[in-house]
């Protein structure tokens, strides 16, 4: 059985891709991060959908993004918008890095594994913000992974996929829903409470909420109450 | 003052590319990892070295690399071999995907400072067995870096500076002792004990003491008693 890594962050992206990854036959190695951030549910959530969705193995590895602060997501200083993403600039929840490190650990992982694939859910809603969703990124950090390893330099190069990349937040769902992924488990909002409940208010509840509106399926996100 | 990010690991190399940076003018900003290494002793020079060579900061990160295992420098079960470079084999002591890591997290750093300059002390003697101490590698990553900061698509791009690639250990240790290093205070040894001292018999050890012969400097390294 092929091997792949899939970066699980517990939001209703990744749970997307743990599922095509599975869909296409991998064995799923799947690793989530605790970086600090302030929606600390997500971890929780990541649990849950490894184990729903067959992963052969979950590691959770403790990075400390915050060090080096810049952030609304790990920086308590800087407030999370909640105005919608303006076009054209990049939003202050924005992980200077982010991308990069965390493909750079699944990386190690890779190539301990021998795995040939690694899964990350960028996507067109994200790549209209942040440098580190946009396709040309991505071909850069394959290209340079495939002269960082032993393995890419023997010939067995690691191939990065990135199968929402092209999708609507709407196809996302439809795409998920189809593969029997349950976004009742998942976590999305930049500021959910302990119990993972949402703030519907941020621009990650509200880019959710518009993509099962406009996939025509039922919101199974679970909001907290208004204050 | 422009400031550059700089990989700082308590050895040898990285020890002359400070004194270079400094020298060129750079405010320094160093950054070094404790990932787990059976060499802690490093992490005390890291510190000793920035404080000696005027680097304006000097932070530590914990990262985990023991975690995905791999190399005989983060997992105990894999022996530190102590009979010379294989020619055209990569070194057991190889950690998956280290450099990419530890300059992700640099360019996090960078990014934050706005940084024009990132140093590294990959050189000619490493580049022969390690796939990350390439010079197509170190091109392949500042490419990517720069599509995927927030700087490098405002047009500000981060140069990676590898001042050591072409030099040999003798013309290494030559250079920094030029610019005032204190080669006593590092420590290169992958099996130093806790007082820093190495042991003389490991490649590190090897290719060190052979760069002092051959460079006609006398070794400052400190050694420990024979068993």
């Amino acid at each position: 059985m092929k091997k792949a890594v899939i970066l699980l962050s517990g939001g209703l992206d990744s749970a997307t891709v743990l599922a095509i990854a599975r869909d296409q036959g991998f064995a799923a190695y799947c690793l989530s991060f605790d970086y600090g951030q302030r929606h600390n549910a997500e971890l929780a959530a990541a649990r849950r959908v490894a184990a729903t969705l067959g992963a052969t193995e979950h590691r959770v590895a403790t990075i400390d993004l915050k060090a080096f602060g810049g952030s609304a997501l790990t920086d308590a200083s800087i407030e999370v918008p909640t105005g919608g993403v303006v076009e054209g600039e990049i939003p202050v929840t924005y992980v200077p890095a982010r991308n990069t490190i965390m493909l750079s650990y699944a990386l190690a992982w890779a190539e301990v594994l021998e795995a040939s694939d690694l899964f990350i859910g960028v996507n067109a809603v994200d790549y209209s913000g942040y440098p580190d969703c946009r396709p040309e990124y991505i071909a850069a950090f394959e290209a340079m992974a495939n002269l960082a390893t032993r393995t890419g330099v023997e010939g067995k190069p690691l191939r990065i996929n990135t199968p929402l990349i092209d999708l609507t937040k709407a196809q996302i769902v439809q795409r998920g829903t189809a593969l029997g992924v349950d976004y009742g488990l998942t976590v999305s909002c930049y500021q959910a409470d302990d119990q993972g409940r949402a703030c519907g208010a941020c621009d990650a509840c509200r880019l959710r909420r518009i993509g099962f509106e406009a996939a025509g399926l039922t919101d199974p996100t679970r909001y907290r109450p208004a204050a």
